[in-house]
């Protein structure tokens, strides 16, 4: 701001809570964040609750005890096997978007993920639903930049441009 | 606004994404729209993917291959038909919303999409889910004022002033 | 920022309409405006439509009409029996979760409703959707700060510094 460098701005941050693991919403955000970032914007995505799923390992799971496993059996992670939020059919539903987007030459949801990574975007792991759901570092995938709680999301946020609940 | 202007502010912008076509999270968005639009502001909206069926025509929209011809047999359009998000019952739950909203002097989400566009509210058609559903302009009302991608619409966003995901 | 008043920095805003009733969303919604009222910002909550449903009673709501009577004999009120966006199954999803919160030390949602009192978080019932469906003031907590509709709350929306949909 200061100094000789009348150019250097401050870049616009734009702030994404994930708190939906269904495919399409995700793809939403995913379409979103990539867009912003490729425009030159800053770009965090915490994911929490059902989001974290976007950022699991397709392996399962298991859990701490009973009642996590019986979670978590049915809560699977992996961006390659989200459901839809509407018209899911027992996985059809996501069957046939997929290959609608193949036709349509558009990028798959890990695609996506990959892209935003060499983007730079932030992936920020929410600590307070992981643990509560029983998941250890070990279930994610290695581009995850930070593991952390709402308050330091919200530092991110408070001099965000602009802000999604997703 | 006229004169030398001293007066002459540049209007708060609102930006929409209008991701859901559950009929109450659209008319929430259009309550929100119109509310901010009468206040002044200036409010543009995004549709994109179920979003999409508010500014869809009733007719039917076949699609350009077997999958898109499945995926809209389901997926039907326009604002006057949409379904909720809790309580749909087949259908039984938007025609008990649609009278009570009746009694109780409330427009109808048709009546607020005209509504929003006689308050110059801009709607923009996202062209990526638009492509890969297979629809084409003609499958869509008039009102629509551009049809564009993610990049131009967050040209929007980044001076704005709210931002919402619905 | 300069000045006679160094410190007196109008506190950043932040504005949230809680449309949803489900348990998870309105778990997340709460995390977040907690949390930023424990950071020292102003936070407004706006529920409306399933919403709602946080602020009522645990009551039966009759409602004034008969299609009233139906929805509400559906759409029960009270934050500690909400149901899950995913895996409600009929119930045993927010049962199993509330003992999952519960052994991770978690707050219930009807503790964090009163910390958000406690930290000053503001209530607004939206009064549109209020009277649509039927209820009365009397069917609502003590810890409502306003019923009003969308006009007023945008009204703090325009010099907000974030707003989240959820």
């Amino acid at each position: 701001m200061a100094g000789e460098g009348e150019n250097i701005m401050p870049k616009e941050k734009m702030n994404i809570v994930v708190f939906s693991g269904d495919m399409d919403k995700v793809l939403a955000a995913f379409i979103i964040a990539t867009t912003a970032a490729a425009m030159g914007m800053d770009v965090n995505m915490f994911f929490t609750f059902w989001g974290l799923n976007v950022l699991r390992k397709k392996k399962f799971t298991s859990g701490k005890n009973i009642l996590q496993k019986m979670m978590n059996a049915l809560n699977r992670g992996g961006a390659a096997r989200l459901s839809l939020s509407k018209f899911n059919m027992l996985g059809l539903g996501p069957a046939v978007m997929k290959t609608m987007m193949k036709r349509s030459k558009m990028p798959s949801l890990p695609e996506m993920v990959q892209t935003a990574k060499n983007l730079g975007v932030k992936f920020t792991a929410c600590t307070t639903t992981f643990s509560f759901m029983g998941f250890s570092k070990d279930d994610f995938i290695d581009g995850v930049d930070a593991y952390a709680g709402a308050a330091t999301f919200l530092g991110e946020v408070i001099d965000g441009r602009v802000s999604y609940f997703i």
